[in-house]
């Protein structure tokens, strides 16, 4: 039975890497491991894989090699760096299957390599990125964004069908990259966006349970925040997703816009934070841990405040549970716009775009609601949501309400920035008889 | 001769109104002095002022009565709360000068309290906001933004010449809180510029003093950048213009454009950064002070870093001072437009915004480079500059070698944002055949 399976070698048995390897010894194939971290590689060979103890060797036995180690730098020493780097291992016409989130311009530059640097245009490359969390990815059940030359791409089909239960084919190499990098905007805007809030209700001395409770049912929800929510409220700082993680996803978005000097407004700010939160010591912590940076020092915590919540004062405050839904509104759609906006950008399908966020960790209340409306125009303007002026009153009001009691609300205050724009944008069409 | 003088009242004997004060008792004024803070008053009365008790008593001596207090609800408690308010000693036909920096909203908010609620119609009330720093406060060398019926100020302009060197006509009653609202739009872009730029010198362990004085003589250099700079550099936290100042001047300048829906990113940005100072504790040092924001509690500060330069870390980096120059280039000229667009939306002369700017706190070398030549369209687009190519590419090489030693630059990358805007602004005029 296993014998009709390919051979499969797995870099990068981390968190995520760990439980994808292990999922695939359990679905029968044949999985040689590496890490160069040695404690991960013997769990894996306890998990019934097998063991390699360079690159090379890895790559030898394999149909196909999987990547999935931390970042670019690590993927380049894998592949190319010293004798025994994985491309010395590989045998003609095998694959190599890029799992780990780098940017697409790094995903092109690893196939000029193979081509110019090591004359190794016989190894067939896919951009696969992954989104589901550590949990999904030993269930063999994440999202894979692949991408690649077709023929190629249902070679691997068998091998990327155990990983997944929901396989998109993004097309060319490349374009799985660029839609992980779309998803990751709205990933690291969310998270940045969560923290914001529940900063907020915990500074007016509201109890942040409750609150957290009330967005849930809200239009304000996000996946992020409900998935990072609790670990706000409740302390816990176990990296169940490392700072340093969204940062590096926060870097390669940044990174990408800037090269085709595309504008993400959002993004750039949630970036900041991010690294404010690094420069605070909270790079290996979970990356819920930013809301201390909103919290003053002698404050302490969200589960302090949730125990000291003072009436009287709240009140004076008009800073309700709506005011904090109505941030979250105003970030989301925002954010929403700006992702969908840089996708078209980068070349990639609007509708499949959509498909994608909307079951995965991007999504929103605000991007399910109004990105579908949109899609037809395929036009990524905040001025072209019909809703746009209602959503930029309230998030208004809402920044209005944190200004007065000195707040700093980034992601809030960049997100009206937006709703700004879209008023002038809206007002220079008009004034050009080209009103819509 | 002093007989052919008018009785002035002064309110508000602080850093800034003591001086004015003082100086007009030096030029022979009859001045009676007003400030809760009794010590002020004493202080006032040693230097040849009268003493005064109540808002009302002040009022009740003055010909014209000289508004200097701290900010909006000082002067409404001085103007309106209380059986002492000065409105009930105002004499008939007298005039009101407010020297505060205070929102143009509010200054319309007091014509209406005064003509409705305590049917005063006849009082005079003239908005002229000042700028110019305590020593020339006590030179009496001000810039005035003075605004207000044409007759009301000529019969004010002895008074208003006497506190200034620079005595502007902004016209009608408003615009001279207008006028101070877009120059301090940039002031407090530029102080938070200072400090991004500052601590970035000292991360990467450069002698920040010889950077200070490269940038002094580049193209880089602002009036902001040459005056706290010299605070940063040598730790010193005197108060010579308190955090809490300029933070409540960003709130004006935001709370301005929000009522008017329009866009200021970078004030935003800078406004973000003085709440992040105010949480930290820095409300009453000096501003240039959140320069402490940008470095990691580890390392200490600017004076520290200047000791302890690792020439060749330093060098690996490829942050030079051009690196800083073109961070400062960058953040000034887009500041520059968002200025400028700015004060157009609130119905500002441009001529006269930029004499202003020009000549005060606001200014900085790419303001003037830049915006002499854009003044005759009057348009206020950063895709109409004519180098915004060359500016927003150095930026952004600049942004991105932050980026790579993780150096959290909010205001760089805020403004790099504009230059992707004005790309895109450039390309659908250009698709559209609307070429310039």
């Amino acid at each position: 039975m296993t014998s009709t399976k390919p051979k499969i070698s797995f870099a990068g048995l981390g968190a995520m890497g760990g439980g994808m390897a292990t999922n695939l010894v359990k679905q029968g194939f044949e999985v040689t491991g590496y890490d160069v971290f040695h404690p991960l590689l013997d769990r894996f060979v306890e998990s019934g894989g097998k063991p390699s103890y360079t690159p090379k060797e890895a790559a030898a036995s394999a149909d196909f090699m999987i990547s999935m180690v931390a970042n670019a730098a690590q993927t380049s020493s894998l592949l190319f760096e010293g004798d025994d780097a994985a491309v010395h291992g590989l045998g003609k016409g095998k694959t190599l299957i890029l799992c780990s989130t780098i940017s697409p311009a790094f995903v092109s530059e690893i196939r000029k390599r193979l081509d110019e640097e090591f004359k190794r245009s016989d190894i067939k490359l896919l951009d696969c990125p992954v989104s589901g969390g550590t949990l999904r990815a030993g269930d063999g059940e994440l999202s894979i964004f692949s991408s690649g030359p077709d023929e190629d791409l249902q070679e691997a089909k068998q091998v990327l069908q155990a990983m997944s239960t929901n396989l998109y084919n993004m097309g060319a190499i490349g374009n799985g990259a660029k839609a992980k990098t779309i998803h990751q905007l709205l990933a690291a805007i969310n998270i940045a966006t969560t923290a914001e809030v529940l900063g907020l209700a915990a500074t007016i001395g509201l109890n942040t349970q409750s609150v957290f409770d009330a967005i849930q049912d809200s239009e304000g929800a996000s996946f992020m925040f409900g998935n990072r929510g609790p670990h706000a409220l409740t302390n816990d700082w176990h990296p169940y997703s490392a700072l340093g993680i969204i940062l590096k996803d926060a870097m390669i978005v940044t990174d990408t816009a800037r090269k085709e000097q595309f504008p993400v407004p959002l993004a750039c700010t949630a970036e900041c934070t991010y690294l404010q939160g690094a420069q605070a010591g909270m790079l290996k912590d979970d990356d819920a841990k930013i809301v201390q940076l909103y919290l003053p020092p002698s404050q302490g915590d969200l589960v302090y405040q949730m125990t000291k919540a003072d009436a009287m004062m709240t009140a004076s405050y008009q800073i309700s549970k709506d005011t904090i839904i109505n941030l979250l509104c105003g970030i989301h759609l925002a954010a929403s716009i700006e992702a969908m906006a840089f996708g078209k950008k980068l070349g990639v399908d609007g509708n499949l775009m959509y498909d994608i966020i909307s079951k995965a960790a991007g999504s929103s209340g605000m991007f399910t609601k109004h990105i579908p409306s949109m899609l037809e125009k395929d036009q990524w303007k905040l001025s072209d949501c019909p809703d746009v002026e209602e959503v930029g009153r309230k998030l208004s009001e809402a920044v209005e309400k944190c200004r007065k009691i000195n707040y700093p609300c980034p992601m809030a205050a960049a997100a009206l920035q937006q709703f700004h724009f879209a008023k002038l944008a809206g007002k220079v069409i008009g004034n050009q008889g080209r009103g819509r």
